[in-house]
């Protein structure tokens, strides 16, 4: 099958073997992948994986024990637990000591024509929800893990730090909560694209100080969480999305003072993210920058104000 | 009147004028006042701070508008707030924008005969609590603001890392809660002072990894909060009460991927630190290393293995 492939250089490739399933696993035949920035940091070194890339998909399932799922359009955690540790033991797969993830550790992922996953994984689009609206499950499922882990109360004020695609699920996600939101970013017609969920604020006219209850970095860099602690007030709560493949180097003495907390969150649950789907208080309009065959994988993961890449695997 | 000043360097001089108190304070006699690692990297340039240094203290009021506080012994919160900010306006006088701090920002502090506090910074101290355990009520609320922000739970595994002066208040304080409580220190004489409240481990000793549900970094440095990253669970909390005149690398990438919580806070509510101690739940037996002169500060400041160093102004 047709794959986009990673051993330390990114490849297109067609010699890969088509997955074959393990009992209470399916063989998912992939409609849409995403390009995430893990995905990006994965390329540059982080996570030291050799594989296929791709964790975010919608695709229909082709084989499978359990026969309801055949035909179905279906989208998928992404973390396999052992089902044997403390963690898979409390209900907290995510967490397993031993887990596997799709396109990221030990588990080839979705840049390719099939893919398979553990039935538990599966979950199945809601009708009223689009092929390429269930490409967008899983990165706003990690949006919704935010308000899983915190409680954003309608009157905090809260600041979204960063623009990109991940900061444009939050952003739909955390205006939900009705509270006084705004968006930092660094791109005008980035930030267009929020001006009815939130107040946005290009970087360089930001003169926060000790003001937001909550700041949230998705910058997807190490300045997100120095800026974060810059603008969020005292006992306020800074909540970290951002993964990338560096240190960085940090205050935490200034933590201790004002009393911060800092929040790190990371996947979310695929069925909340489908619920806000189908009932359409979350919109992909405008987020899709640019749909690519696996062939083309170069100029998709680089373009570099793309927002979401999409690889559309009915392209030749 | 006497003090230990510091300009940049650490002095002992006779030379200071008694300080003067304002409408709604109180003037008061110091009896013991005691060292804190905070002072220690005040010296070593944390906090840009010219002054009288000392914020640990018990004393006797000799002057003030409020007849009933004349002659009692009392300790008291180091915090002045500005009574204006929006802070202040919530009863957050410890997150005063505009704050004086005793003898950390702009208030000189108790290595001296005489300080100056607002009356509604200042708590009586009950009979049944001597001058030597009042001394120990600022950073024995301090380690009480721990379970002031945080919820630790009969059941959690907690550790706290490091095993000095404020390690032992803190050990005392979480062992209250009933959790499985494991101290981590590099000094085998100050974790037997902990022997009846915890178990206690050498560092070296130690093996422990992704096991604790909450870790408590009273290191006083920054390997503390790297250390603290190793034996916390997934989706474990870690709390932060090191204060350090450092930046340090830190990997924020592995608190997200492990959704880790991490908590700072700082001084505490005197007045429960006080019923602590009344109700003899906190000892400080052991804990006062050696009690000095003012004079002889060089002494108390350079004892390297010292627990408490406790000045006693009624000495020459």
């Amino acid at each position: 099958m047709r794959a986009v492939y990673f051993d330390g250089e990114l490849q297109y490739r067609e010699d890969i073997p088509k997955p074959q399933i393990e009992s209470n696993e399916s063989l998912i035949k992939i409609t849409y992948a995403a390009i995430c920035n893990t995905d990006k940091e994965i390329v540059k070194g982080y996570k030291d994986f050799k594989g296929i890339l791709g964790h975010e998909f919608v695709g229909v399932v082709e084989e499978s024990e359990e026969k309801d799922l055949v035909g179905k359009r279906i989208v998928g955690e992404i973390n396999i637990g052992c089902n044997q540790c403390d963690f898979c033991n409390k209900g907290f797969q995510n967490h397993c000591r031993n887990r596997k993830i799709l396109g990221m550790t030990h588990k080839d992922g979705a840049f390719a024509d099939y893919i398979t996953l553990p039935n538990k994984n599966i979950h199945v689009v809601p009708d009223r929800v689009s092929d390429m609206e269930a490409v967008f499950a899983e990165p706003l499922a990690a949006a919704l893990q935010i308000t899983n882990m915190y409680h954003i109360k309608p009157t905090d004020k809260v600041a979204i730090i960063g623009d990109g695609k991940l900061a444009q699920m939050i952003t739909q996600v955390i205006s939900l909560t009705s509270c006084d939101l705004t968006v930092i970013g660094k791109h005008s017609e980035k930030l267009d694209l929020l001006k009815r969920k939130a107040k946005t604020i290009l970087l360089q006219d930001s003169k926060f100080e000790n003001y937001f209850d909550v700041a949230i970095d998705c910058t997807g860099n190490s300045q997100g969480l120095k800026y974060a602690k810059d603008i969020v007030k005292a006992m306020g709560t800074i909540i970290l999305k951002s993964t990338y493949n560096s240190e960085a180097m940090l205050n935490p003495t200034s933590w201790v003072v004002n009393e911060i907390t800092i929040l790190g969150t990371r996947c979310g649950p695929i069925d909340a993210a489908l619920r806000l789907l189908e009932r359409k208080l979350v919109s992909v309009d405008g987020l899709v920058s640019g749909i690519y065959s696996l062939k083309d994988f170069k100029s998709a993961f680089e373009d570099k104000n793309a927002l979401k890449a999409v690889f559309d695997l009915q392209m030749n």
